[in-house]
């Protein structure tokens, strides 16, 4: 493209400080929070949805492909530039000044700039949050883009279950501002469009502003490390839970042996809480919780998870092995430090899958049994989140392992998993991370035909420009 | 249109009698549940998807619209035909073969016509159920189709948040089926299609198939009446219960004075829980509910439920000017009555509104002010679900009103209250009930025009053919 005129115009119609070009300047918004590095034709970083409105507009009358991006901690390279140099990046990280608070509806309307960690600070004083819990620290309009789940989705649901309303810019000749920005919970009136720019990667159009639901943050929790009796008593050990809690049951998370001890190897600050410090196969993690502070009369939390653990110890179906509860802190922090220990292991190759609940086990001990013979000498280092069907396989390679030296070996590892993984368990290929280049190919490999075609089809009805990394 | 043409080729692709033609038989499917009665060219009822799709195509093809018809409880003449007689109904009552359980995943998998009734009776021995709470008893795929919400949306949400795959027949040329029928919680792989089919009215496609996400039965229920000390204390009411019982709070709904003499009234068996038999203002009932049976050491829900009270009662905002616990099956029967009741007391012009949580009192004491100087005789009777801002906003007129014997009266009455509801309060004209013939004119007055223009055009990239009676 002939970029000085186009660069020229974009800085008349946002302003000048508001379109980079410097390649020190554009680096962070080039490079992904795991993978590669793309190159960016600028950076444009509109303050208001009128500027993003009119760069937008500008862009698609140009054929210039503009590449959303929001707090860029995306796993699948969805909000950076691919290598070409000709996509423009057009960040969210200056709109950040919207911030209402509605404490009777518990609703909050923000800029979809605002980071979750910001968000939730702004609401401290209020008692509440925006329950979406993760490790990463994203803006919200790239949560609401990606849809993200995270480990109390059992307890809260996704974004999309916790979005009221949003306001969105489309690619298209005007860039129209399509204001869906309600914040009734019950609304009915025809068909809610909200829901096409959620999980969609900012193709479909750029979100601007969300009205997110609140709920009130945890006074009470309570923790516990349970080892399951075999892997086929996992789901009913969550059934169990589920009967004997029910809604308090906040989080229940399954962590492999391996990546408990790579957590516990890179972070010595932390207490290898297990009996003789032998690491079990599985451990779950469970969090109850509840929103109000003690009260006179009320059994601990810590009492009442006490109760039911010993029920399903004593009962009949002998599904625990060991169980013990501890400090939510020290337990949660062994959990948060799976990611990065397992990471330290070696070379990554992680998927992001889901199953329905009852196959989680199942596709891991397949995994177990098949994946040595296929592909010896890889590590699986799972963990995720049973609650609602998540796995995050993690792969480790040794460092110097020859079959890493080009990519042939990490595409036939990935599509041997994925097509167990979706085409015999009918699982998931994306359970929260959405899709980018790095998953493009196995969109195309796994979404049938007339879903594709269709989807194309309403995006080029909604946003006929050219916006974001996926291809539909 | 040629007729009996149609007929035999209709009967030839789904079978003699499944399509019917005679006014006998027919009448049930023309009749809606509350409003006026159409008149339909033929009441067609496949037996399967496949058949399903044929009837469609052949319409699609040959330029007759359908109207999807579930169990056709709906309020605005959503499900049935108009007065032309030129249009079919597309009845799902015989789509009911399915059903298949995984408990495991807590999700069902049903054909579209099954009854919510005979569906939470088969889910009765598994200890689940599908967790809407209506007084109709409809089908699912209607269910679906209009997204209802129900008298425990504060804790489980609405159909839409219920769904977690469906299958469509779309209206095109080959009754194009779209199978989403995922029963994965977490699943970020591109558009979520299904969400075009939710809260739709069968108007861009017919659901078939669904899988819904279940609950565990609660096990143990507390109700209480409250009676706010003033109309402005109603939200910090609904915010102090959230706070001290968080998931459990399962209802919190709203009753006028008037609704609930109606009740009284009309069902004589009902208990007056009132002090003196004095039926206050407004009522609120508060339920919460637990999965789990009585545990050692726990309280009861009652005593939970006392002690909430007492704390607020004896709280320096002064919320409350009377509470008291009482037997949920009684309070409930109270509820349940209101509908009844209202009906009973004259002709009933009805409203399914929603607003912002903290705006139901303001619209309500506006409406108390307003309403007698602009329409004079014509009694307020709401109830309502506070806790997602729902208001079944009633209003009665004495039979014999003359001013009832034209629609003019009528409409100009719901024209000034829709317009301070929408225009006024931001709130929503179709809450819970969707967009039929009775409500279009209001969505073609409130839907800015982009939205509209958009809606249309995503409308007719998936579903070209006439079907369903809303109109974009």
């Amino acid at each position: 493209m002939s970029d000085s005129i186009h660069i020229s115009a974009l800085r008349g119609l946002i302003g000048d400080h508001a379109v980079l070009t410097e390649p020190a300047d554009m680096a962070p918004y080039e490079t992904g929070a795991r993978y590669d590095k793309g190159l960016a034709a600028f950076v444009a970083r509109p303050g208001s949805t009128e500027h993003l409105s009119a760069a937008v507009a500008y862009c698609v009358q140009h054929g210039i492909c503009l590449v959303p991006q929001s707090g860029n901690t995306g796993l699948v390279s969805g909000s950076t530039p691919d290598a070409t140099g000709a996509q423009g990046v057009l960040s969210l990280d200056r709109l950040t000044s919207i911030f209402e608070l509605d404490r009777a509806n518990r609703s909050v309307r923000v800029a979809a700039g605002m980071r979750l960690s910001d968000l939730n600070a702004r609401l401290e004083d209020a008692g509440l949050c925006f329950p979406i819990d993760l490790g990463a620290d994203p803006r919200v309009g790239g949560m609401v883009a990606t849809n993200t789940g995270g480990s109390r989705f059992l307890r809260y649901g996704d974004v999309r279950r916790n979005t009221l309303g949003l306001k969105v810019v489309l690619a298209d000749a005007t860039g129209t501002v399509l204001d869906l920005t309600s914040d009734l919970r019950k609304n009915n009136t025809g068909v809610d469009l909200k829901q096409l720019f959620i999980g969609t990667s900012g193709s479909y159009g750029v979100i601007t502003e969300c009205v997110l639901n609140l709920e009130p943050v945890p006074q009470q929790t309570a923790t516990a490390l349970l080892v399951p009796a075999s892997p086929e008593s996992v789901s009913d050990l969550l059934n169990a839970m589920e009967a004997a809690v029910g809604s308090y049951l906040s989080a229940f998370e399954g962590m492999s042996g391996n990546a408990v001890r790579a957590a516990l190897d890179h972070v010595p600050s932390l207490r290898n809480p297990f009996q003789g410090g032998i690491v079990p196969d599985f451990v779950i993690l469970a969090e109850i919780s509840r929103s109000n502070t003690p009260r006179k009369g009320e059994q601990s939390l810590d009492e009442v998870l006490e109760t039911v653990l010993e029920e399903i110890w004593e009962g009949e179906d002998q599904l625990l092995a060991d169980a013990f509860v501890g400090p939510p802190g020290e337990i949660w922090a062994m959990r948060h430090a799976l990611s990065e220990g397992v990471k330290h292991r070696g070379r990554l190759v992680a998927f992001d899958l889901s199953f329905r609940r009852g196959d989680v086990m199942r596709f891991l001990d397949r995994m177990k049994t098949e994946l040595p013979v296929k592909f010896p000498d890889v590590t699986i280092c799972d963990f995720g989140h049973i609650g609602d069907g998540g796995v995050h396989f993690n792969l480790v390679v040794a460092r110097d392992d020859a079959r890493m030296s080009d990519g042939a070996f990490e595409n036939s590892l990935r599509a041997w998993v994925f097509d167990i993984a979706v085409q015999q368990f009918g699982g998931s290929f994306s359970a929260e991370h959405a899709i980018g280049r790095k998953n493009q190919a196995f969109y195309d490999r796994y979404t049938p035909r007339e879903i594709r075609k269709l989807s194309a089809s309403l995006r080029k009805v909604t946003s006929p420009g050219a916006l974001g990394s996926m291809k539909f």
